[in-house]
């Protein structure tokens, strides 16, 4: 039997167990680990020296390595983020609907765990803490693929989760860690069906595209953001500039930043050269239409292959539209329903954008920034689902959860 | 450009349109189907016969040749469901959570229209009418793709639900029907990322898994059933004997009916012998397990293959436990998380049963036959998901929506 097999075998052995374990249970765990991060956190450091040796050889660039670097205040980080989860509400046993039907059976339908959930993911060993707490706290296993970067960073937190699991009612089978680091792994992952009941993956937008094409278990797309910000013509410009700094600026590297502001003509004309002023000072690159080049003489040529890049970067495509409805189009055709923001006085307008734009979150006169778990008060995040079944937008506890119908009766029978 | 594709493309362009529409504008618009549809039942009639000989040519057999028959009272039928979908409560607009963050943003998160849906399913024609109205109902547009046997029907039944269409404030292309009778249209389907938004397979186990196999889009996989009934120890022989009889031979040819049941061994001892004798009188064929075939003779002895077998027939698996604990096992392994039951006086079995068996639909003391929107009272059901994503069980109209946030603010960035 694959390593992968075995693994998710192991893990989906235990969910019943998993399923009965109460929130108390469940929480001691979490804290259970979180204490023994902290307790090895020397072994663990000593780990991921290796990642980083490893990656310094291979030339990885030093952003990387930076995110792949563990310290004490980094751990420290990490399982505060456990005891977080460990406070959060436990959303297993929430009753949804309960009903009595006119021949006396009782239906009620209730949060239960999904059961195996299968994590892909990329080089931030943190990944693994965070999505392993969010898991068992729902009362599912899981199974983590993790990049090989990581690989002895990773092995080695699950050593110490497995010990301290070993300590407390939860079942140390439910947290599993793929070590191969073939690709294999991952295509084995993906048509595990009957054993993996989704698999959501985090990371960029070619592991996304992968998982979606070749995955034959449901899985739950996260990530990708082309998002816009359309700055209307009778926007406060004050307001509209606030903004588009932040959604461009403030964090380039995430989802949820902006990639293509879109000026009403009126407005590009007034406020247009103020503003690449001010993306200028916040080291944005700029790339826009004609209008914006007449405009800006400094910004380059913006192309449809601009308009349909995450750049997660500083640099900005600018379009200038005539009027809402273009904007509309715009992002209808680049965007990838992840967030989008109108700035504007006119009422109707903003309802108008509101209504129509296709996308998990739609902003009047807000930055787009804000699509995140933790700003919306969820206390927690497993990623933010651009995709339109089961959740949409930043997804906490309640979308690791499915429901489950409990009917009793006293002997009903079909007529 | 394919048909399926162009199609696709037709019913996508007009999403934004019918996610505008008023509740009492789309209702108007299903009456309007349901008028056209009697009105034109001799002209569908017609076509129909068409299909029913070809089928004849082709050997088809007569039960199946009876699902897909139309006659007045079966249009008139079909009419009538569409005006119930009329009656029933629109979830589009339905606010699911709203709530304001310290820094003064307003957080709205409501449902919306999913946006294109795709329902692949096999013979009858009713289906055609049956998820138009529940998808259009939502807001939704729809491509249908039905099986080839029944193309005529289908062919005559959306041209006059197009005209029907274009008398009302609802875009006739929010409706394609995908006429290419050829399986690469299924398969062309399956892989329209970007245009589908879902895919709805209901048919059969064999189409389902093709579906869920090869789907690169997002599926909901509806409908197989390999049901249980466990009559517990301390069962109530006339209770358990109805509610066993109702699963299994009330109308066998669904998904929530029974295939195997499972008593415990001292129950099966005192009442097995008069319990196979009702079933003889209900025309059911029983397989066993060696204790059953010591008990009842005439049972044929049951193989693993036929505990795996969703036989939709009078032919019943029936099994010897020696304890709840086999039970659970046994439905572990071969149900299909559908629906479940357990006949018990014991409220320590019943709740370990409920708690612990993975399934859309858990009975205490109740046929699985319960298993059904109409039953429910969701008043509609576009299918029974079996899987745990998005929706679970029985999927009325709520199923057929996605969710989204809108944002409110003056002017908010993220620190």
């Amino acid at each position: 039997m694959s390593e992968v097999r075995e693994k998710a075998s192991k893990a989906k052995a235990v969910v019943t167990e998993l399923n009965r374990l109460s929130t108390e249970q469940k929480n001691a765990a979490l804290r259970t680990m979180a204490d023994a991060l902290i307790a090895s956190a020397d072994a663990i450091i000593t780990a991921n020296v290796e990642d980083l040796d490893r990656g310094r050889e291979q030339g990885t660039p030093e952003s990387m390595l930076d995110r792949l670097a563990l310290n004490k205040e980094r751990i420290t980080g990490i399982a505060e983020g456990l005891r977080q989860i460990a406070e959060l509400p436990d959303p297993v046993g929430e009753v949804l609907e309960t009903f009595t039907r006119p021949n006396g059976l009782h239906i009620e339908k209730s949060r239960v765990p999904i059961g195996l959930i299968g994590i892909i993911y990329e080089a931030r060993p943190n990944v693994t803490v965070d999505a392993a707490g969010l898991c068992l706290k729902t009362g599912n296993a899981v199974l983590l693929r993790g990049g090989s970067s990581a690989l002895s960073s990773n092995r080695k937190i699950v050593e110490v989760l497995h010990q301290a699991l070993a300590t407390t009612a939860m079942p140390a089978d439910a947290l599993q860690l793929v070590e191969d680091a073939d690709r294999a792994s991952v295509d084995e992952m993906l048509k595990l069906n009957g054993l993996l009941d989704v698999i959501i993956p985090r990371g960029g937008a070619s592991l996304i595209r992968t998982v979606v094409a070749n995955a034959t278990v449901p899985v739950i797309e996260t990530g990708a953001g082309i998002c816009h910000t359309y700055v209307d013509e009778s926007a406060d410009e004050a307001m509209a500039t606030d903004i588009a700094i932040n959604a461009k600026a403030q964090r380039p590297s995430v989802c949820n930043s902006m990639e293509t502001l879109l000026l009403h003509a009126n407005y590009a004309e007034k406020h247009l050269p103020t503003l690449a002023e001010r993306f200028r000072e916040a080291s944005v690159v700029l790339k826009g239409c004609e209008t914006v080049r007449r405009l800006v003489p400094t910004a380059a040529q913006a192309t449809e292959e601009d308009y349909a890049t995450e750049y997660n970067n500083y640099i900005l495509n600018i379009r200038v539209v005539e009027n809402l409805d273009e904007a509309l189009q715009h992002i209808a055709h680049y965007g990838t329903k992840h967030s989008e923001c109108i700035v504007t006085r006119d009422a109707a307008h903003a309802e108008r954008f509101m209504q129509e734009v296709d996308a998990a979150a739609v902003y009047h006169n807000a930055s787009t920034r804000f699509t995140d778990g933790f700003e919306f008060g969820y206390g927690a995040e497993i990623g933010i689902s651009t995709q339109k079944l089961h959740a949409r937008g930043p997804m906490g506890l309640p979308a690791l959860t499915s429901s489950k119908y409990r009917i009793t009766g006293n002997g009903q029978i079909r007529q």
